[in-house]
């Protein structure tokens, strides 16, 4: 099992797929500067960051106290992290002094012993790792980690990797089962995944067996956190914050007891992929036990069809099985990230690869509807439908933004989605000993070494347009490759065409296994046919009972007000009548189709115009227009659906 | 238009309708006990009040500090008001004893000045008047008031009398526009009602005018309460209470110029019942004209079909037009409560009878809701959609409880339905110089004189059963004095038939008018057909959109899982197919039938029984039993629905 498949090295990859292109050319060319211009508090009418300010008074080059969120520190780190992918793809050199300049800043603001976290450096020194369930300071560290190993992988800079290591030790140092150690863990995990990048990087064991460590001591009884919290008393950083409880941050029961997805969905997506990377590392049955469980349990129980995950508004965490109201969610872009991850990491520890059909369905969906197509506007909360006059704090619902923001004085999901974007690469290709394997089909190409032979690859992707994907190969050297490709859930078959004649490849853990025997040039095309189809939800989840999703591919599909009118509540689908696909001439991004259908509105006259009485009702044919939902409110802001009602005598057609 | 309708004497009805007359027998045999050892707590499993041992500490009766919420002492007082009423009706006289004691300790417990409130006398002395916002000195004030004119008109008790004269002067010295006076106003109205009584009970003028001042200064620029509460920093009584705004006690504008309802429900209610009031006895044409605004709005747009009020669960207030989710709203008891002495004072206003329609909607669903069969077990939040396993705080339904309670930390509700029923003959019976009204069709028996004719009825309904009621009537004297009997919203036409002979009275003001011309003995058969039948909402209402609710007369139905199964989500009704009316033999109280009809289930069939995925459906056929709201959760319990999804093909048989 170990090391059984490692993402593919991103500098030999490159995205050419029309839609993921124009983000990740956003994200180096708009996104970048731009955030870095935030970081810095450089825009008038954006809300302060504070974040730069804050290393500066930490390294003592100015005066002041800190501002801004107590974890804002990790903003610059996911900056760097995502900075590090652009240059691995030969992108946004020209920020390289910006990023250098950053990283001597950081070097300032380390202390000696190596601890880094600017809120406490600066007005809380007394208060270190004695308030884990907020300080964040873990959490901060874990994602210097992440940024190090990336940067210095991508530049050689060798200042943030001793950063990093030198955090890391001092963190190796300050917690464990020892005298005198602190036996805490953290608040918000993600410290878990910066000391295995960091592992993997250096090979130093001990940062693995720091992983380990918390997440072996996590959820003890007495419970650490709540003790701490209790001994915090009034002097609370987020005094807001009362109703805290040990389900939160995943400290109800030891992870590898773990069977449902509770608490802070961020938190929890950070912590699976960890226990993830630990089962497959060190070979653990337990934890690959309770790894395949919280999947199960994420994936069938509680996620939406768009991969968004965290179905309760307040607190940002996850509630009860089949519990999935469409409008008050949260799903924040940061925990699709995490369970980006997560999958990502499951089909490490499984070589299956039905996991990426889950990790396509928060890409497609939640993780890019959470940028604009300029690339400055970000959403944190993903609704399946927004009825924007009522997203207000009276409501309750003043978490749903109807509109994308520019920015949040909690700013991890724009950096959180950036760095994700940046190295999509990491998603699509990945190899072990005798194999390269193709997760994702998103057009691209790739050099790589596998078995002693060099191989490139171009893949050209236009399943959607013609249900056709093409592979041209290109090998030199004897060592017979397998080329691996994953079969998405939503093929309903397909054929296989290697030079023209027609092929049978094995498939295994969801995979066409194809061996690359000879070398030179050959040329592999996929087809398949890939129709627009309405999806429905299990009879359990009460909020789509008798409603259905359209879906294109791994695209779900939303109705905006903009094409269809307002008051969206009113359309009833009838799913036998035709979806057609229209080119999309809208200005949206990449060339994903929009899908026309015929359908009714509802109209509904209450007998002298009252609020309730005696209704008379009309039902209107009407043609709708569906756009992806990743791309929703690119246009005229306004009211958007993604679950329709469906008018019952069509449901009936579907009967068996 | 000066005190244009008034309601009878209570001592002179007497209330004979099975259902109702079993809550009051209830009301004066359990609950007042009842109520009496929780505000003592000497009931051991049940929540402590502290009530009565907060007014022995501020007595000096006994050491110690004051706890409980800081609005306590109201529990007393409505109790006490409650009581008055059951002895109105010549019940409940075995608690006399109690109401002595307890008048003489708040007698104790008022300060020489007159200020009356615990909390502030026994350990915060130094802040009385100066946190209105928050303190409810004068919530407390007003609830003294309505208990005390109760009470002395009840038993003719002097003290109470004089410890409301004390606490009024003291206020209306207090507060007012002139110097060194408090410029400010209840935070949580309630006293402008109080000192309305206690004006008609006096004739004291200066008590109506400190009404009306209360009513005129509120929600003056800049705003009185926002800048107190500024001033009271970090030291607030309700910390959690950080989103604190104008609207939420209706001080964003001056009352005679608020058009819509705004901010938490009960004390809008309350408010808007005072503004009627004073509207009718000053004639203020501007005060009327923002009344009939403000119950338009409240009534056409912000009201559920059960007569609950407050959409948002989170701080109990409203929220928008046409946003009523039916399973997260808050809907408090006390708020219909509220809104039922809203519609008493704008018929008073207005001579029109229709205001009795919502009165009769919101007591006969949200009200009687609150209480359970047995008298000792009430709700606070009244929701139309029940799921209790999802009820959580992680799901932010913690507000929802699926089952009644024994007592809340925040007591109002129980206290306050409890008056309501106790004087529910103010809701049946008006008088004006010249006639007598029938604002409800509740069978009840009344002695009355108007225009000196004395005059004896009994009002028999047998509507729901069989189309009839019947009124005997007896009368002394020749002032032929007029009988107005309210032709309810649901009657579908109706006959009149006066000792045998069809007579056609005048329709005035929604009322059939009658006159009593010659004395003696009259039977007056009133004859109707009432059908249940299926309510449909405005279409602007997305969260009844293709939805129906069944309501028979005033009743609301729902139906239960202890009568339906689990899972209510998946049934569809069909309105053309019969409901049939059976009796109610599960014990629970009055004489309502339970309704059948045949509707069907939805089930749902997902391939490979994903959570998403390709759907199989089949409508099964299935037999369904609604029972009134006003009586769910008196047995099992479990999932309850008030509006059910309906069949398309049957809307489309309702077009015209």
């Amino acid at each position: 099992m170990k090391r059984s498949l490692i993402a593919a090295s991103l500098p030999d990859i490159t995205i050419t797929d029309p839609l993921f292109a124009s983000y990740i050319e956003k994200v180096s060319t708009k996104l970048l500067p731009y955030q870095w211009n935030v970081l810095n508090d450089r825009l008038p009418d954006v809300e302060k960051s504070y974040c730069i300010e804050n290393f500066k008074i930490a390294a003592g080059l100015q005066p002041g106290h800190h501002r801004g969120a107590v974890f804002c520190d990790t903003d610059a780190y996911k900056w760097l992290e995502t900075l590090a992918y652009c240059l691995m793809s030969g992108c946004a050199r020209e920020m390289l002094p910006a990023a250098e300049e950053l990283i001597e800043l950081i070097a300032k603001a380390q202390e000696p012993d190596g601890y880094l976290q600017t809120y406490f450096t600066i007005d809380h020194p007394e208060l270190k790792w004695k308030n884990l369930t907020e300080g964040h300071e873990l959490y901060g560290a874990g994602h210097l980690l992440e940024a190090a190993v990336a940067y210095h992988s991508a530049t050689g800079n060798e200042t943030i990797l001793r950063i990093a290591v030198k955090l890391a030790d001092l963190i190796c140092e300050v917690f464990g089962d020892g005298e005198g150690q602190c036996h805490g863990y953290p608040g918000h995990q993600v410290i878990e995944l910066g000391l295995f990048k960091l592992y993997r990087h250096t090979g130093e064991r001990k940062y693995l067996d720091k992983a380990c460590h918390f997440l072996r001591v996590r959820g003890g009884k007495p419970n650490y956190l709540l003790e701490e919290l209790a001994k915090t008393g009034k002097d609370r950083i987020f005094p807001e914050f009362a109703d805290y409880d040990d389900k939160y941050a995943q400290s109800h029961l030891p992870p590898v007891e773990q069977k449902t997805a509770e608490g802070h969905a961020v938190r929890a997506m950070y912590m699976y992929a960890a226990m993830a990377d630990v089962a497959a590392e060190c070979g653990d049955e337990q934890m690959k036990k309770a790894c395949l469980a919280l999947w199960e349990n994420v994936t069938q129980k509680r996620m939406y069809i768009t991969g968004g995950v965290g179905s309760s508004g307040h607190l940002e965490r996850f509630t009860t099985d089949y519990d999935l109201p469409n409008d008050r969610m949260y799903c924040e872009s940061c925990a699709s990230v995490g369970l980006m991850m997560f999958g990502q990491r499951m089909a490490a520890l499984t070589g299956s690869a039905k996991y990426y059909d889950v990790v396509e369905q928060a890409l497609c969906n939640t993780v890019l509807a959470g940028i604009d197509a300029e690339g400055d506007r970000y959403f944190y909360v993903n609704p399946l439908e927004v009825w924007p006059a009522n997203c207000l704090p009276s409501t309750s619902m003043a978490h749903v933004k109807p509109v994308r923001q520019r920015w949040f004085d909690v700013a991890c999901c724009p950096a959180n989605i950036a760095r994700t974007l940046a190295s999509l690469g990491q998603y699509i290709y990945a190899k072990d000993e005798k194999s390269l394997y193709v997760n994702q089909l998103i057009s691209s190409t790739i050099r790589e070494t596998v078995r002693g032979v060099s191989l490139r690859m171009e893949l050209k992707n236009e399943l959607l347009a013609s249900g056709r994907a093409e592979f041209r190969i290109h090998t030199e050297g004897e060592g017979a490759p397998m080329l691996r490709i994953r079969i998405p859930r939503y093929f309903d078959g397909c054929r296989f065409i290697l030079d023209g004649k027609l092929i049978r490849p094995a498939i295994e853990n969801g995979y066409a296994a194809l061996a690359l025997s000879h070398p030179g040039d050959q040329t592999l095309v996929l087809e398949t046919e890939i129709r627009p189809e309405w999806i429905g939800a299990n009879g359990k989840v009460r909020a789509d009972t008798g409603k259905q999703a359209l879906v294109f591919g791994p695209f779900v599909y939303c109705l905006e007000q903009v094409d269809n009118g307002e008051s969206l509540n009113t359309v009833f689908i009838e799913p036998d009548a035709p979806v057609t696909a229209h080119e999309n001439n809208t200005g949206l991004p990449g060339t994903l189709p929009v899908l026309h259908f015929a359908g009714q509105r509802l109209q509904t006259d209450i007998a002298g115009g009252e609020l309730y009485g005696r209704a008379s009702y009309r039902m209107q044919k009407a043609e709708f227009t569906a756009v992806p939902y990743c791309l929703w409110c690119n246009r005229t802001p306004g009211e958007m659906m993604v679950w329709l009602k469906t008018r019952l005598p069509a449901l009936e057609r579907f009967v068996k």
